[in-house]
């Protein structure tokens, strides 16, 4: 792959101390193949390997980064065709809103969308011109043709990208049903989902009913009891694990854990059931179900992953309109060193266990989370996580993290990704990051050059096989 | 202007790959007409046009930074020639002050004041020596006979800083009489004031009832229900626009926002009128009020301006004897997402309103500001405020804003200051912070510079005038 | 000493332009005496005068940081031969130890721990190689040697480390022994002990009531009211002062501060005698007991340092077994504008009395500590605490602390350690921390290169002195 305008030293330190550095130490990891242990890519496109419709459904339909900036400078939802969920009319000529798009480019300007995208046109797609108004419908062409030759095929892609595995997340009552066709294609890919019970261990979501009520379809019995409830858990995540699941995830308001008796539970669920849970029923559940998620996790050997901290939904004509991960899920104050006690007293002494603990509230990183993951042996710290996975923000991770927590107790990248072509440029970047900020430890002379090469391969490669068991 | 001490590069980084950038950066800027659309320079400087009184009296007097942290280090108030309210004694030789400053100018080393008296005495003053022990009476000397000169009357120096706006901060029931005197004068220069109306919408303020006469005594009807002083606030801020007001501020404790009904707040007020309202009673009354102002912005298209956070008169010894602004107002962790959720998810969908929020809590800039602000179009980023208006403290802002919110639901710079020749240095300042982040994002290869340049001149001059409907 | 493996620039920024100017401030402070006024050094160690045992004894057993780092990756205690409490079994091959740390010596990659060994082995003890598992019995051989002669007994260490203070750390109860026998030897070098009453005044202390007896047993008479347990402690103050004490310590949990009347601390300590304490009991007392410090200390001149916000042994498994200190302290958010008011505000202004802060929460450096040390006469700044006494989070201080509250409202550097040989590590890497900011300001034409050196030799030895009175 030719690169253009993509400077090969882009995002490294300017003085060449640093620069020559940093240079050596990418270009030895630059070519690994890529882990991505946690993501939003669609299975589908990977089972049914049909072209993109078109390059504004490829970028812009699907990445809520790029429409929450667009509408926060006053372009409507509607105008740039996100779907709403009553089918009320949006605009449909993806032409127009590639149009949008292009006048309004330099809002991302600096922001890490603009250099994920300068990859994707220019490293994925070979596309070396700036995004202007007046290009805009020339690029779009030469995206189009693109995306329909065989060479653009989500298959021909995924081995373009050398990607070695690639974790979806699901919901407990899936029937990973992509995840099975693809195992029984001939196309020998590792495509394993995730298993994402929060659907029905959050008792505050709307739909818990009939989230249950799926979760009871997915096992084939009803249940009306709190371990009739465990029970299916524990199938589903059995049945997970045969359909190649490494892991758990858990998007919790709050990082609290705490475990109930069994009769307290049971009498929280019931209240449920009626819909008569309290907003303190719902928060002692949750924090009650990251207890139990430990206890299986010790049996089956899952790893549990911790998200915490997002209000999401923050704004309801949004939500009300148009749905779920539509850019209005805003960060919040998130505490962890109160939260985590009880699960890691109880489960965080076990080096069995892996519990991978990811914030976005940066503030806790030298203050909660690195001198946790420093001294209890299951807890791992996941990379820099949504609005802090970009440069600022991945640099901001190692400088906070690493002098107490150490390399080794994190896990590599997560690209936590839907947009399934900025895959590579995700990892690209958080590889530079990286080599720069190992390249910056052997120029001040805190690392040698060979301790450096080391950790980089580790960071890109070894950590994450080790930590999601790969 | 000539400048001996100044290094032209000064702030920049070090790095030739970055500084060259950043000064042909800085050099297309510098000149640009200053927009200062918040800020607390007294009006009848400009209205009178006197010569200021001597150096003490011009630099140090209205200047807390300066004595606090002369204060801090154990010289008394007393002994700095502070106003006492009940007038009792203070040093009154402005000589013996200087002295005093002089001897302890040390104690500014690396901080914001250090760079922009520098700035004043050398750029503004044309006074090239080292404010030292032995040079301060001499220094004082030069100082008072320019201040004599006519090239140093007050409208003469807002020539020469090439002013194109000046916004104060006035009172609800100011008569801006100041205002008026400008607008009426032949002197053709653009100030503005600012509607700030927390002396009547902060219940738990002392002088509330004192502060509701004056409001009463502006408009000229006495009111003793809460629709009438809405009416009231309706009227002043229709006068304030016909002098020129684009915006209204709210310097409250805490960002909450919470609509309450008619009756909630008529009860409420009413016990404010027989001094029985309680700290609650304060809390939801000043919530409310912001909602409240909303509501009249979308009516009369002020700007709203959220400067929250700050624990004011925090040391009663000091307050006691020399009151306001007096240096001792302290931050604190201040909460945005829960607390704006009323605001923003009844106006914030609404591109013609503006909140321009800003923040004395850094944590929040990633965490929740930028998130915010780069979904709902009424929302926009105030700059760095206060304390965090410094070299450091601007490059924080722009690091963990701009990759989230971008640069475009930033206003530029707000130089919010009471100090009236202190204005050019502090503009000169950010622009050069500014041009510097710029050029590192180029050298980087994030941004090319011809967008850098327009991102700059966005910065420093257009941003704040579109945001501010200036 | 030569220094092979340690490059001279380490830690420096690599740009020439700041790096030249690191080196010449660096060298004219590398040399200056190393005042320690706050640690955990054992005074036996100089009282004895004994060879240390072993290298395993020597640098592992004593320092959390080392073992914390170790056990987080699954290696458990008693293979590091932590002692247990109850005396059960743990490793007691010094070498095998050894091997251990050798063999995980790459976990520390990147941390201040490798920075301080790399000093340690290689300046102090002259071994230049790299310690990795085939290294590893040669480097204790050669380590084992060095420790059996004169060389490196410890006041031999002492002298040569240009020790001019060194402070302790002790129980209000403590007899003082060790000093005694400094104070009467002919080694006439000055360790002075620190006066620690925690585990008097928290009441949440399993072990309050034997902590009492134990003060008790020191003053020589019972106690059974609190106007008697005040002036037990006025006696202890008063025997500290007598052995060279300056200042006191106060480990809490929340900086909350708050007088309460005699009646109600009456009744609260006649609760804990009968250990019917209450949470809240515990708190006020704590809170009342840092307002009745300062009141001691401005009769006896004794400096009060509050080291707030660790939330000790976390892990109760370890506890139980190991005891205190075991790397299972984490720190929590803490708040400094509400809890440290109703202190300042009674003492602040007194320029007679010093309180040093310090915090594990760096979010407060420039919201709440560096204004508030920038107002108030009496406050001072802790330099970057514990997991924060690192090379970022050195700079992280100074760029967060610096433009508010000046350099000259903190108070140079404290080594905090419990590993006497880790002192001139520490302190050096400080030094060296500190030459390349100022470096930075200077390159940036924010300061002088005068002034910057004046700065240095402040921030490494004056402060410090002038702040603790030493």
């Amino acid at each position: 792959m030719e690169e253009v305008m993509l400077n090969v030293d882009r995002f490294f330190d300017t003085n060449p101390a640093i620069r020559n550095i940093a240079r050596e130490i990418y270009e030895s990891i630059k070519n690994l193949p890529i882990i991505s242990p946690h993501g939003h890519v669609d299975p589908s496109i990977l089972s049914e390997n049909k072209p993109f419709p078109n390059p504004t459904q490829l970028f812009l339909t699907p990445d809520h980064y790029l429409f929450r900036m667009l509408y926060s400078q006053g372009i409507s939802m509607e105008s740039l065709g996100i779907p709403t969920i009553d089918g009320s009319e949006v605009e449909t000529d993806p032409r127009k809103i590639w149009q949008i798009f292009a006048d309004n480019f330099y809002l991302f300007r600096g922001t890490p969308s603009s250099v994920w995208l300068a990859y994707e046109f220019n490293v994925v797609f070979g596309v070396k011109e700036k995004l202007t108004s007046s290009s805009a419908q020339k690029f779009y062409d030469v995206l189009q043709e693109k995306i329909n030759s065989p060479e653009f095929l989500p298959r021909a892609l995924f081995e373009r990208f050398n990607i070695e595995v690639l974790s979806t997340t699901d919901s407990s009552s899936d029937s990973l049903e992509h995840h099975k066709k693809i195992r029984e294609s001939d196309w020998k890919k590792r495509i394993v989902p995730c298993f994402r019970p929060d659907a029905v261990t959050d008792l505050s979501n709307l739909k818990w009913k009939e989230n249950i009520q799926l979760l009871s379809n997915a096992v084939g019995y009803e249940f009306t009891t709190y371990s009739k409830f465990i029970e299916a858990l524990h199938e589903r995540r059995s049945f997970f694990k045969t359909m190649g699941a490494v892991s758990t995830d858990h998007g919790v308001f709050s990082p609290f854990t705490h475990e109930l008796t069994n009769d307290e539970t049971e009498k929280i669920f019931q209240r449920a059931l009626k819909k008569q849970a309290t907003d303190d029923d719902a928060r002692l559940f949750t924090a009650h179900m990251l207890m139990k998620m430990a206890e299986m996790s010790i049996e089956d050997g899952l790893v549990i992953q911790i998200h915490p901290g997002s209000y999401r939904n923050h704004n309801p004509t949004i939500f009300e309109k148009f749905g779920l991960d539509k850019g209005c899920d805003i960060p919040m104050q998130t505490e962890y060193t109160f939260n985590l006690k009880e699960l890691l007293n109880k489960y965080g002494n076990n080096p069995k266990l892996t519990i991978i603990v990811f914030t976005l509230d940066e503030t806790t990183y030298s203050r909660e989370l690195a001198p946790l993951a420093g001294h209890y042996p299951a807890m791992k710290l996941g990379p820099a996580w949504w609005f802090h996975d970009s440069l600022e923000g991945m640099i901001r991770f190692r400088r906070m993290v690493t002098e107490t927590a150490g390399f080794y107790n994190t896990v590599g990248f997560n690209d936590d990704t839907r947009a399934f072509v900025s895959i590579p440029a995700r990892h690209d970047l958080a590889r530079r990051i990286d080599s720069n900020y190992l390249a910056e430890l052997v120029a001040k002379h805190i690392l040698d050059l060979a301790d450096a090469r080391e950790i980089a391969k580790d960071l890109s490669y070894n950590l994450v096989k080790k930590a999601y068991k790969l």
